[in-house]
């Protein structure tokens, strides 16, 4: 997601240039924007409204209408970017995420895919794309993610070597927990949110292996360890961008007045020179 | 809740003015103060043993009548507040903090309302409004609340759309946990603090979707990662704020410095030009 | 504990002063502290061995005599201290400590008092007052908490707020979780620490009382968000003194920069002058 | 671990040196590393693979033939280091930790030494002392552990005296949790974690000792506090090392621009002296 945006007033290259410049002021529009917002939360309170049986008893064809509208409404809204940006339009992250959020819902719903169903109320998170507060919020969220990736690659380490040695050693008497390396990330994964750790599972795997402790012990330790160093990383970084721009403030302060300074001394040596001369 | 106090000292604008302006003398001075500080104290103590069965066999008549004063002293508190400062009162939040804590108690309490009654303690939040130690304490909590404004709107949108999901997918088979969107937003809130996320309620989720941990475990992730962001939000408005007052400290001593140099090399000029002239 | 120590080498005002200095001399010694520091450990091993049934039956004698040993040295030490200091020694919050610690074990232990026989490891904190590097972490401790102190009362205000009227709505149905106003004082503390909120005592309270949540949900929200700014206070407070000392490094060398530069402004004015003279 | 590493392009000092600088070349050439890295991976798989029972079954052989020519290599790949450092291969921790995980694999698998079968996957953390990136990651993990040495020793030796406590008063009735110092330690570390520490340890427990809370409570408190200020201590930690390193290159600018301001006077002066002679 890279943010970038088809630039506006850009003239699209096409023949019918009239048409297309008008397509392109409607679909940039204020009043267009605000219209697609109140669509989607229309939208999101339907697909809240169609979990409840007593709504869907009592206005259930309103509420597919009303859905279906606004899947039209979104459709429309796409074609006309499609059109009025061509090849540009995939070039922003964001384009791409309501492209792929609304092209879900055209899958047709066979039986066993009811789960693409559930997630028609994705669409909600179109309200991230539109609002242009909300998109600076999760790139801000997602800048901070590369800082962050070899302390996780570090973290996806511990926890695949510790699942193999967990799988080997608790995994014939515990396959509950334990019995194949996806089972034992999970409990790993369990574990390190703290969750019933002891009296859930290393209590009871202790009554086995008296010495279960040396494993899962070390184990919490680690991970807490490096998962607060993930988010002291993020932290030192939030820190340090709120702290440049104020440095940088303060520097200029003090370079624009060291500069002031240099002028008067230069001034004043081409006066003496000038003295100098008379 | 604004803060702002009518200012005290100014003359209230009616006919009575000596009365006033001994009335308001009276309430705000320091001694007032600190009987109504008394008062608040009291009360609370006195609605917190009224809670034990047998304070109340052995002087619940004591208790009650305790009770009644203490209203009695806050009605009458407030009322020459309102007489002395007028419709200015009500510009103060702490003012309609204590304005409504009070009123709730005089609201006749019928049986069904016997909720009201247990919420009385609330006057022990007076201390809040009348130690301008614990309002600042207040205004600070508050103060940071703005700055997480858009991510609190993430993440409630994230959980609403989570809810829908949830209760479209598990809904049917585990009705008290995600039969509708309230008690799917009840439960995701539980999984959030991670009480009991994964022997509670995702172990026996997986046990009829055993892929339930490709929702449950990616949605971990995210609240978490976006409530650690709420956290650096907070964390680095209020590193700034103690750092920028340190900066500009530290900026006015160079600054300072800087100018006290431009001054000495002016004079330098004035006097080099004066020298000229000689 | 204001960590003031008496000061060495000062010689006490008694008669006979060449005892009392080598006393002094001798109890400040540094091996006299490797000693006592020596003795402390052993004592605390020798403590955690008479814990355990087979230590006890093997050589419960030795432990026992070992035990009385440390204390007889302990007991002699702050003997001479208190002869060294007299008064001085109580100055010094550490001293107290000591003799506190000390002082307990000296107690005759009756039988209800077993307790007090139980708290004879608490001599191991001696650690901390005998190791200069340790009481200066237990200090860094001690100074963050007055920084607390403000949001440690309102944290204590919602707490007791919040006792009261769960004692009041739900103690007739749950008297174990919110019987009295301590018990709830107890339940809210363990749903604060987020252990088993939901599936041990909210869920069930909801079955009563379906709206429970009301008062529940905005009560973690709030003591989290409280002790989140207790934690924040705290990094400020760190982070605000490890850079003070940064700054003023900082400020330092270019405030001497600065002064170097008026200096030589300063002679060059002299040397004009001079010259004009000329 | 200190991560020096045998300076490259140093000749050894052995008589065939023609043969030996060119395995040192190839031991340190990229692709070496590259299929060094290639091999760690594809060992890890395997060995993830050998927890399957159906990937056993299906090609079993396979994998443990892959397994032992993965050891091979890395046999081959640390004999060669050997053989071109000599002893400096030891001053290198990376080296010397290598040399532990292969060698571990080395020895005969007795039956009841399964444990060390089980610790074969710790090969997959070869991954970090081979790559760049996530060398640099591990020690600045590793670098934070200092600052933490003394508020360690603090929280170990709260543990003890605590575990201690605990033991001699709750260890008769509740041998489980806490029927040794030992058995104290962990559930106290569980307690510690939060987990289960109230539903599952202390409300049990205050059945018996109503007054179990007074030392539980304070036990939590103390803890979260210490660890709290172990984890300010890293953050701190960081922080300010990013800091200086932005503060240097802001002081450095300053100064550069105050030297050269001073060049400046410096040089005026000359030329003023030198308007003088003239």
């Amino acid at each position: 997601m890279t943010g970038a945006e088809p630039v506006s007033g850009q003239a699209p290259g096409g023949g019918s240039g009239g048409v297309m410049a008008a397509l392109q002021r409607f679909i940039e529009a204020d009043g267009t924007q605000r219209f697609i917002i109140t669509v989607i939360l229309v939208n999101a309170v339907v697909l809240g409204l169609e979990t409840s049986p007593t709504a869907r008893d009592h206005f259930g064809g309103l509420l597919v209408a009303l859905d279906t509208i606004a899947l039209g409404i979104f459709v429309i809204e796409i074609a006309i970017k499609l059109i009025v940006y061509r090849g540009r339009f995939f070039t922003s992250g964001w384009n791409v995420f309501d492209f792929v959020i609304v092209a879900v819902a055209l899958v047709p719903t066979v039986e066993w895919l009811s789960v693409l169903r559930a997630l028609r109320i994705l669409r909600a998170f179109r309200l991230l794309s539109v609002m242009p507060q909300m998109r600076q919020v999760v790139q801000a969220l997602l800048s901070a993610i590369p800082a962050m990736g070899s302390v996780i690659l570090l973290l996806s380490l511990v926890f695949y070597v510790s699942a193999v040695i967990a799988t080997k050693l608790f995994g014939a008497d515990y396959p509950d927990w334990f019995g194949s390396v996806g089972a034992s990330l999970f409990s790993l994964f369990q574990i390190m949110t703290l969750e019933s750790w002891s009296m859930g599972i290393v209590r009871p795997v202790m009554g086995e292996f008296p010495y279960a402790w040396v494993f899962f012990v070390p184990f919490i330790l680690m991970t807490s360890f490096i998962v607060l160093n993930l988010f002291i990383a993020i932290i030192v970084n939030a820190m340090h961008q709120s702290d440049v721009e104020e440095h940088n403030a303060h520097e200029d302060a003090v370079a624009r007045e060291l500069a002031a300074l240099r002028q008067d001394i230069a001034e004043m040596r081409r006066e003496q020179a000038a003295g100098k001369r008379d």
